[in-house]
């Protein structure tokens, strides 16, 4: 079995859906990951956990994402050295831009790669982890490079 | 020694200024305070270690204060049955609308009671502590009903 | 019978599918409330009756939600020295953040307990009553510290 | 001397520079006006008493400011029949996004008549009270036409 | 027949469904009233004769309602010596909050009174008509008092 | 005398440092150019007569601007087949967002060409119009290339 | 074949629903277009191909859509002296406020001409391309000036 | 001399008193670093250039810092599979709100990792690009561990 390298973690079960959107480019690149539901308000214990030994587990990125006051991918970034790639989750009543602001606004000496709100912001968080461990990994640098030009080939320049 | 009953806590050292201004009820209702800095990303030991054991220590209520992607309040809270006070610090580039949105925008289950941006927040942040302790405490209750009523003579009709 | 000892209090009779969550956890943890519509716009001397007598009827937290120019936590927190825990309604055009603005932004002097936008908000008005009416209520804090550990227990760590 | 027909009132002393500028154009056409401090939040009685009365006492038009979470202006027109004219006073952190928010987005059955943040509003907040007194007051009318003219001819084509 | 004392002029056939709102309290109240598509952009020379033709007409308010960059209330204003109630049409993607800043924000030197966004605000801004009108109008006054007071009334305590 | 081919007109001489910007690039390529003050509001028929007079006095270009409830460039383009190009003007409250707003949703049928807000949008204004010229006037199309790739060569690698 | 003068460019093919709006007026006057997917991030070196290209191949207006953090105008209009006209399509969470400030906030030196949000937006970047292309072909000017004066006649006054 | 691993590159001159905050981890773990003003909009081809470039002369990392319509970090990550850290410089009006939606909300397909705005984001760049680079260098992975315990160690509890 496989070295599990990206841990995706999540405030909620309700993320997954937009979360899982994280695992499509690791699928296509043949990265390990797992995924687990760690809310800092509701699980603080579990959030401490996870991420102080996330890189003794042999982690090398961990994906957190989170909605409205968003607090887990900031968290889990003080707890670690491993990179911390952000989500915001979509949120109900202002639509992400809570979450967008609470993920973002790090302030300096912790720090976390936000992406953007929602599935997009999701699928990229796999990408930007397969991006960072491509610098370590040359096989997977090859199969990064092939799956850019792939997607750039599957632009067709005719509207429909 | 008085009890200390409040814990005003927040997360840098510059939020002192703003902070302070939770000090000036709490004085004049002759409520016992700490005030320390406790950062949720800098040092997040410390942050375990103040919320979980702040009830124990006697502590009422704690206020905590921060800006940007601010996850001090909700954090504390995550760990404390005690209520938390949260104060949003203006920031600089957003003005404190970061502040409010991570700290308000707090997921169903754990609750933090937030005040205004800023100073005047900070300034009732002391007064919603104050008026909480005065729920089981007389002496505070009365005097808290006198600063009420001294506060409202002291807004003078006249336009100068 | 049980003493009341939240007043849940709303701007229009079209808030209540929200304000309604804030009686989960009171119902939970055995606490007794009222809910009443008391518009500050459309009702102001009834807002007066309420907010000034509420102390003398016993009551301890006063919750109160609103959507839009929202001005019934504050002008209830005006006439009164007990602790007003206030829910942003969401609002149709601004979808809540004229609402969170026009309660959280109080002047220095007259303090509100913002929670957040909606229901979640909500939720979480009648959880942090709960923690302040714990102070004072060692039942209720036993039965708030088993809910907050339940809650803990219910977030399963696996994604479905 | 002149009966009173404005009533502008302002919820802290800090609103006077900015509400000063309604006085001018009053000024300019002749109508007698008052200006007091009124609080909604610190002196709500003060409020009650002032919107009651003001029909009585024979003022035509009530121009209230307030800043922040600005509750003055429709409280005011909860209270009285007469048409509330609104200056949301620019805040510190939000500029007042909040006081414009806080007082134009009233909900259906008491309305007030809002004007932009600020000294233009102020300033404007005479004008539109002007513009309503003139519709029963022919020589008020006849000013304001000269006044609008005048304001007209004053605007350089050239730039310098 | 009566003579008409109320302009609801809208930008778009569009903003009826909004609009129509206007003409509930003056239908109440027995104040006539016009309503007619007047696009400030597609037909500024319809806007021009209506505007400087109100007055003589014998209108005493134009109330006008536009969505997006909602130049209409602005550009009336900038015409007439009477008062102009603006009402900022829901928009698609901003959701008025650019018909609402496009409306209020006026300079200093022409004035009108903003509503609340959507048919909220058009609702208050026939009410807001009708209490400039009752300024001049006893019999209007007295309807308006009482309809106000059968508000009031109409507001049931009980939540259902 | 070289035919002005760009009309810059403003709301306010208080734009005047704002929109001076807009002359350079048109200096630099030989474009003549009148600035004048055109309020929307304040001087409505000098507005009228402007737009409906600018193709027949072989205008080709007009550049307008304007801050806060910003008409200038959507009215002028209502009353003209030229191309306006529109700039928001810094307001003092909010930055320009109101003006951007209110100049850039133009609805369906009447355009603008709208800028960034301040300086750096009256800047380029001068340079689209120098652009929308240059398609007819080979003269200035080859100074603007020329122009464009002097700008290219003096952004200098180095940070200093 | 007429030569075409408008390219139509797109980030994605989902953008071409929002985009087609932009040929009505297009189509209307008798102008000859092309219209293609060139995603500035999946395909930049299209994009480049594109815009160094198009005022060689006769083009003499670009229009460019696109969504999120939009970024294909303002490339376009990097490489191009061509006149670039830009729609921001409106994004699922911000509801195209991402769109529109990363086409319009421009910086000094690179000009785009942004339209409205959404579908206005496009149709009136159709309409900005006939003015541009207007003033250097005179059939098109007679017949924009016919079409302006049958948009007008077709805004009927009655509301219905 | 040291293997360059982290570009820092930015949209202009006046980002460097921003972007040169970056710098100082970097400096502190020893990683070897190169600064260039590369515009996304006056040189584009020296973006192309250095983003295909990039990973050929050996860098692991971009920093890409732009403020207003930013499109420097998001075109660079178009050209290059090296991860892309980017960082919002505050904008003037919009105080950098415009940089941060322009650079984080990046569609599905390509990536880049936004800090906060403003010289917090900066700092925390270069932390991040640390951190990433430590995965597969032990003595920089030593390093950070030790600078983020000193940084914890630093945070006095004591408020002066």
């Amino acid at each position: 079995m496989k070295q599990v390298e990206v841990g995706i973690i999540m405030g909620s079960q309700s993320d997954w859906p937009t979360m899982q959107r994280a695992t499509e480019v690791l699928d296509a690149l043949g990265i390990a990951y797992e995924s687990k539901v760690v809310s800092a308000h509701r699980t603080p214990d579990r959030l401490v956990a996870y991420a102080k030994g996330a890189s003794e587990r042999g982690l090398k990125v961990i994906i957190a994402g989170a909605g409205g006051a968003a607090h887990l991918p900031g968290m889990a970034a003080s707890m670690t050295e491993l990179p911390v790639i952000a989500v915001p989750v979509q949120s109900k009543a202002l639509k992400g831009m809570d979450s967008l602001l609470s993920i973002v606004q790090m302030p300096k000496g912790v720090a976390v790669a936000t992406q953007a709100i929602g599935e997009s912001g999701a699928f990229n968080a796999g990408l930007m982890a397969s991006q960072i461990i491509a610098l370590s990994n040359n096989d997977v640098k090859q199969r990064l490079i092939e799956w850019r030009s792939n997607q750039t080939d599957s632009v067709s320049e005719e509207v429909e």
